[in-house]
């Protein structure tokens, strides 16, 4: 199956990558700590969507920065290109090592290093899953707000620039990184920034690393901010006739300052899927599922000016309630979409979409994708975090169907110049990884050739999880 | 008079400049555009501070992005720097022309392009500055907060990473740009990133440039984030015994949740300032000033809670109030800080200090400084925005006294070191510019190497404003 502009390799071409001795040097310095088994290379590579699995020819299993450090002079030595590996939750390809080489497997990276309360800030380890940390801690009375499902790791969710659910109130990673420790393709450990909450001293180079897949350098310590846990937390949720209804809400909910801390959009073929997958009984028509954080009277405030919101456009059955376990299922189910969708199609695999347009263009940007979709006879359920005007269609093709593999090549490629031609991004937080190259250059032109520029000074034998991004 | 480290420009000794050439091309390209008289030379330099007026050879008045597109490309053939002028409120020499060449005057770009209200962005030229917009947009109901102090232009904002009273609650520059169209050193446009609300399309160039002080290219349009006015605006002010028990009272306020929009601390000398320029009674105390947003039962809500915080540090007075002429003049008082201390010593030099600290280390930080002001018998006032750990000691020195000058210079190095010892920073919202490279470098150490490898390679001619941050 060709699914994907996924070897466009042509940036990488220059760069003459040796991984035999690399391999052979490893060995050496880490002993056990280094694996090359065929299951071992198997469980580190991108294994959750379409991409097709290329394996590292070994792993190392750092337990500090000073193994992170020695794996990336060894292999900047020996010109080895160098993949980053956390949970394994990417959905672009991040993991595949399409030029071989060694992953780098973060997961003993994983200490709670500091916590500074009266800052609301914390130091982690990249290996730190976003679950693990707000169980840590819980007794603070304080939280880390990002949440983009999975329970990834924070190290990949920097990577990527992720986001998810939270969004909308809390921002995403790059809103709430503070300062990095970052390994550099030369074996330079640096600090990009003060744990100060605000900086301008210099060029951003926190920015700069986050979002940039691993490609410029080796994530050690990640200074987050934190959030004090709501008094009051009240979810709820609200079905609409149409996907147009449901995001004229949002706009108006949003343009009346009301602090919702998660909105998202679920359509008709996502509902069928999330009750027929997590029991559910919701109501066959475009839903919003809407959590609001604040003060008691606040939460009351807010949903009582959403309630009213909501039924000027058709609005119905909205229902909130505080109660945690009824809000728990709630989330629990929409962030089990991805196996609600892949259990409408077992056989099928799998395909991550993930474009984002000013929330001004989301519903016409849904329904000419919805359209799309039934044209084309593809099953694609939708759901969107439609506070920023990001949503996901997830594609499922079975790959052995040459035609449909084709058509859903059509599809992709027009849903991303869709967003494009709407002043939207053909990656809203998953990043650009293997398969949106070619529409990062058609979306941002000359601004890609800077790109490559400083990943060729940063990273001048390319080492840094070659044939992503560029 | 020597005073500040402004005259380290090893990193561009490097570069050969060419004005003489460029000055002449000009001068034919742009006719009545282009001047060379003294007077327009000498509004064309930074004025505000210490740092000595360095004259551009002449200044260029853009009326539009082909202007600057042309301007750049006269000045890279022939190697002339390039610095970029909004209304001249910087306050770290950005604007000096340490190596001669070209002031291009951007007040003509300023044109509001669209504002998008279902959006909440807005699309301006670098030349608007942050009133005119706000006039601009109150009949849409949304509002952009950012807020220096000065009626700064919104490029220059952008180009200092700028913040004020209100990041605590709306973030600073970095968190409220969504897309730059740039030109780069080269003279080519770039568009750093679509207008979507989040993206993860690839590296952050939109972050990169903003607070890299015109060193990376000239700004020629900005999208920005916009809020919806709140419907309730309610400040208020405090007086606490003592300055760590003001402080103590912050971190109580945000760890409680409170989204407070500003908080601002006045010392004793900063009262004493205040009460004599803008004729107001304050109690000579250490002060806070604060104000809420919100709906009104928010607001009530806000100040509620923060009454009983502030009882429990020994606040005194908390009076707070909605009436929009008292807040105003409460918050004109703040913003004329600047010419209040101005005003008690009108023959001395007024030196901006703006370091940045974990909030926890604030009392600590501030205790210290002025202690060491006392110590050393300097006079600088002091006010901070300390949600975020941010404090400025504005100092007054006397430039004919040679002591004192030396006894000054002592001070600001201890400051910095002082602050980047807590694990703050130099500087958290002025920039680095001329006077703080060498405490860029004890901060943050090797990183500041591959900013330089970063400039290198987007500016090889070195002609973007040289002789700042590196």
């Amino acid at each position: 199956m060709t699914i994907l502009n996924t070897n466009n390799n042509d940036f990488y071409k220059k760069f003459k990558y040796n991984v035999k001795d690399a391999v052979e040097a490893l060995k050496k310095e880490f002993g056990q700590q280094f694996s090359i088994s065929q299951s071992v290379r198997e469980q580190h590579t991108s294994t959750t969507t379409v991409h097709k699995p290329e394996l590292p020819d070994g792993v190392v299993f750092a337990h500090n920065k000073e193994d992170v450090q020695k794996t990336v002079q060894i292999c900047s030595e020996h010109g080895c290109p160098i993949i980053p590996f956390g949970v394994g939750s990417s959905l672009e390809g991040h993991l595949n090592a399409n030029f071989g080489g060694i992953s780098i497997d973060m997961n003993n990276l994983n200490n709670i290093i500091e916590v500074h309360p009266e800052d609301s800030t914390v130091v982690v380890q990249p290996g730190v899953t976003r679950e693990q940390l707000n169980i840590h801690l819980r007794d603070t009375g304080l939280f880390f707000p990002i949440d983009p499902g999975a329970n990834a790791s924070i190290g990949g969710m920097a990577s990527t620039r992720a986001s998810g659910t939270n969004a909308v109130r809390y921002g995403t990673m790059k809103d709430n990184i503070i300062s990095l420790e970052v390994v550099m393709p030369d074996g330079e450990i640096i600090k990009t920034a003060s744990r100060a909450r605000k900086s301008s001293a210099g060029y951003d180079l926190t920015r700069l690393i986050i979002g940039s897949e691993g490609t410029l350098g080796v994530i050690t310590e990640i200074t987050l901010k934190l959030y004090g846990i709501p008094e009051e937390i009240g979810a709820g949720r609200c079905t609409f006739p149409t996907v147009k209804d449901a995001t004229d809400a949002v706009i108006m909910t949003i343009q009346a300052g009301i602090p919702v801390a998660r909105i998202e959009l679920l359509d008709i073929a996502q509902v069928k899927a999330v009750n027929n997958y997590s029991k559910l009984n919701l109501p066959e028509s475009p839903l919003l599922l809407l959590e609001f954080h604040g003060s008691k009277s606040s939460v009351q405030e807010q949903s009582e000016l959403f309630s009213e919101i909501s039924k000027d456009f058709g609005g119905d059955n909205f229902e909130w309630n505080s109660n945690v376990d009824e809000r728990n299922r709630l989330w629990k189910a929409r962030h089990d979409v991805y196996y609600a969708v892949k259990a409408c199609r077992p056989d099928a695999d799998y395909i991550a979409t993930d474009v984002c347009v000013p929330i001004s263009r989301l519903s016409e940007c849904i329904s000419e994708t919805i359209k799309d979709l039934e044209q084309n006879d593809l099953f694609g359920p939708l759901v969107g975090h439609v506070g920023d005007g990001n949503f996901h269609v997830q594609l499922m093709i079975d790959p052995k169907k040459q035609n449909e593999v084709d058509v859903a090549n059509g599809f992709l490629e027009r849903l991303a110049h869709r967003a494009i031609s709407m002043d939207g991004t053909c990656t809203g937080e998953h990043g650009v990884g293997q398969g949106k190259k070619q529409y990062l250059v058609d979306e941002l032109g000359p601004a890609v050739d800077f790109m490559k520029l400083i990943k060729e000074e940063i990273d001048p034998k390319g080492i840094m999880n070659p044939g992503k991004i560029l």
